[in-house]
């Protein structure tokens, strides 16, 4: 029987997604709640492997189990064998075939900032904090030259791992409660750190550091140094999978 | 020099507003900081003395000084002095009289409820869980019957020291973004307790234990006793003083 489960994550005290010889991971406590739930040794897939530090609110993943075992008893059984900052939020019976990685149709990310003088104590793990007033609408029209299908090795960190950086980019918006900036932005796939080098350039937009029509220059070059730094992970989350 | 302070804060790991010979409390943390800035013992007033493990979002304190400072410095540094679960929002410069409790016209609390099978871990510390599924509605048609004056004795804890129980509700409401739903409650001003006692009775009408009109009756009988449990802290939130 095989499983498709949504999960959403704190990612601050976890050293991202995949097991690693040292650090509590992602994948290391679900599989340890699943072996400890259904007593077998467990590999299971992510749709999406988030980095240390950043956070899902809408991770999916699969896994089969040799025991059959209703959706409803995996979905209260994982709940009560995972952490305080590790949620399941839906099971579902998937056919033996279902990768989530390979099966996504595309995935949203979002990003956000925290833009005033004073640190939010509901906020302070979940968004960059920048305190130097930004332009948000200058922000907003350049993230729109990002939407469509381009090379985006200018913001593509050394080490990925990916054949090409060519990757489409279905929506690229900015949304302004004060003092919430959240970006989101939704593509087929990402490249390692996309999110988070876009969000730097953009900042750098909106304090007047970098024209807003750099934009389309830079995705030119495809040269990684010409694009702002990476913003700190706590800031993205994985919030959709969509299939 | 008399300052109107508006702050956040993470209530979860204060022992409340008030001053007390043991446990952090709001007060002292944040005469502490004062203290270190200016160099002189400061008392704080506040508009809402909160209980320990509640939020605010929007609490409004004061407090004079003997040495002209002004407001941008406060600001920068007490948010520099206080604690990662504190932030100060706002300073502004009041008359010698202003006091935030006399001069406020209403209050506004906002209390959140996660009603999920999962507890979420993004909003764990905010909310209460009830994994039971609630009927909105029926919350939502109980809570209008408390808008008005009306004397809330049965949503009052032992030991509050008001002079009498009759406040005037200027707005008892819910709104639902599944699976959060937030009651935010506007009052001239409130009972010890008073929000927390109100939300353990909607919770119960929510679960179909208690009638929708029950909550006319409940009001005239003036009996604590006869109304639902207190609500956790944890869910409730000082979201803001109108002056």
């Amino acid at each position: 029987m095989r499983f498709k489960v949504t999960l959403e994550y704190d990612g601050t005290d976890y050293h991202g997604w995949q097991i690693q010889p040292n650090g509590r991971t992602i994948q290391a406590v679900l599989e340890g709640a699943i072996a400890r739930m259904v007593g077998e040794p467990t590999r299971v897939v992510a749709a999406g492997r988030t980095d240390a530090g950043v956070h899902a609110s809408g991770q999916v993943v699969s896994f089969s189990l040799q025991c059959p075992i209703p959706a409803e008893r995996l979905l209260s059984g994982l709940n009560a064998l995972t952490p305080a900052d590790m949620g399941i939020t839906a099971v579902d019976v998937v056919s033996e075939e279902f990768d989530p990685r390979r099966a996504a149709r595309s995935r949203v990310y979002t990003y956000r900032i925290w833009n005033a003088r004073w640190v939010s104590p509901f906020w302070r793990r979940y968004t960059w904090h920048v305190p130097r007033q930004l332009d948000v609408d200058r922000m907003r029209a350049a993230a729109a030259f990002l939407v469509g299908e381009h090379d985006f090795s200018s913001f593509q960190a050394a080490g990925c791992d990916a054949e090409h950086a060519v990757r489409r980019v279905l929506r690229s918006e900015i949304d302004h409660t004060v003092p919430l900036i959240t970006y989101s932005i939704e593509a087929t796939a990402f490249l390692r750190h996309m999110v988070r080098a876009i969000v730097g350039t953009l900042v750098e937009v909106g304090m007047a550091d970098r024209a807003v029509t750099d934009l389309p220059a830079l995705l030119a070059a495809r040269d990684r140094t010409r694009a702002g730094p990476t913003a700190p992970a706590c800031g993205l989350c994985l919030t959709e999978v969509k299939y």
